[in-house]
């Protein structure tokens, strides 16, 4: 396996597989991987001859008031745990590698942008789509891999390659949950004993909501009280919950074409986020 | 020569030339060429084994208040200059095959931009970035031509493949003038034989300029004093005049180091640009 700490050597590296017709998948991530990772890991390997995986804290999608710097690094076992998937090359740049000091082109999808975790990030979406777009370029990968955990930033990149006419197809993983059902995040590494606790309540409210959905609600304020009644009863705070289109991933009243429902919620100082698809 | 009206059949020749290990340049056009857009495709040919010239009226690029109706078009004359300079494949996208209702993502460069023509058309350069990124996509291109009279753009687009890593090199072509020194320019074609007279005091300027900073001044007011005068003597309106750095496009008093002498100035209702490079 490969480490590739700059962007002209990760290129070169991908010339040659492509010289070679390989296919490259590239499995972008900011490290502290979990099993979540690891599932996009394989999904990549079974879809491509060559996986790329990118580890890089991004500072751009980073708030000013963000956890940027506290953000769980743990590069050594990140090493260790994609040689066991058999990984071929990790890109792990450095920021000074990534942007120049004069760095000034953003990429922006300002409509599907907008709402749920924009609406509380600001920039977040504006740094996510533009070292996408950096890592597809740098990998020269012909697929990539997100996970359905990011709901609106796998749907926001999924419009960004469309629009731009970027020639990666893109394979969306489903969430991997804890075995009590908290959503695999390297967040929860923040989280206390009795936070992790209170935080169940997000999975126990999207399973009843879920239950209530395939019994025919098609309702979204219903759906959504009854995840606020979950999360506030267990002292979360909520930053937000819709259900949403997928297409536009504009609030809709009735559940009648596919939808997301998406929250965010503030267990003690940690922000979590989890989604069911209602298809 | 191939004439190709939408995305994915564009995609598909390209893929298939690449499969071929040949390589291939664009030469991204608004049509209605003349001799400076066939010095473009002159310079792709020499470079790569195939060319693709791509000719769309962007509306993107165009605000509210600018020409794209107007904008002179004469497809079948292009065409044919396109077979006579051996071009191998004519894009010729449709607005609904390049722009989908609901597109929403876009690239916004935002230093070098700010100024010059970037400071009398919000949102242009907006526009061209995406739509160049996106012909950059589809066509799959190698190397790209752009010509030195949109000295801005060109700058600009050199930016933005540096900070989006994009996998494209670019190749700046000189400013073609005709015989009696205008610039070439589709928008020529605007101006009544009285107008277009009056826009040579833009050559005389930049001669006059030219020769007193070869002769060693490196005053910008100077040289500036010197287009305004023959510009607005000749009864052109000026939109701006200014000196600037090649790196950051920021105008520079003193000129110690690679600068741009720019301009635009309205002939009746002809918005024309010029420049010389102050090496």
């Amino acid at each position: 396996m490969q480490i590739v700490r700059d962007t002209n050597t990760a290129s070169r590296l991908s010339q040659l597989w492509r010289l070679h017709n390989l296919r490259i998948a590239l499995v972008p991530t900011m490290g502290f991987l979990h099993e979540g990772h690891l599932s996009l890991i394989r999904l990549a390997k079974r879809h491509a001859d060559r996986v790329m995986v990118s580890i890089f804290v991004n500072p751009t999608q980073f708030g000013p008031n963000e956890d940027l710097a506290s953000y769980p690094r743990d590069f050594a076992r990140d090493e260790q745990l994609c040689r066991q998937e058999g990984v071929d090359a990790v890109f792990y740049p450095t920021p000074a590698t990534m942007y120049a000091d004069d760095h000034s082109t953003w990429v922006n999808e300002d409509s599907l942008s907008s709402g749920l975790c924009g609406a509380s990030r600001p920039g977040h979406f504006r740094g996510v789509c533009t070292v996408v777009l950096k890592l597809f370029n740098i990998s020269g990968c012909h697929l990539a891999v997100f996970g359905r955990k990011d709901a609106q930033q796998a749907l926001i990149i999924q419009r960004m390659v469309r629009d731009l006419n970027i020639p990666v197809q893109l394979l969306l993983a489903p969430l991997v949950r804890e075995k009590d059902g908290l959503a695999l995040s390297s967040r929860n590494n923040y989280l206390s004993p009795d936070e992790r606790q209170n935080a169940l309540s997000i999975y126990r409210g999207l399973q009843e909501a879920d239950a209530k959905y395939k019994a025919g609600c098609r309702d979204a304020e219903q759906l959504i009280e009854i995840l606020r009644r979950h999360i506030s009863g267990a002292g979360g705070k909520i930053d937000y919950i819709s259900v949403v289109s997928q297409d536009s991933l504009q609030a809709v009243n009735r559940i009648d074409s596919p939808a997301l429902l998406a929250l965010a919620a503030y267990f003690g100082k940690t922000r979590l986020i989890d989604n069911i698809f209602l298809d």
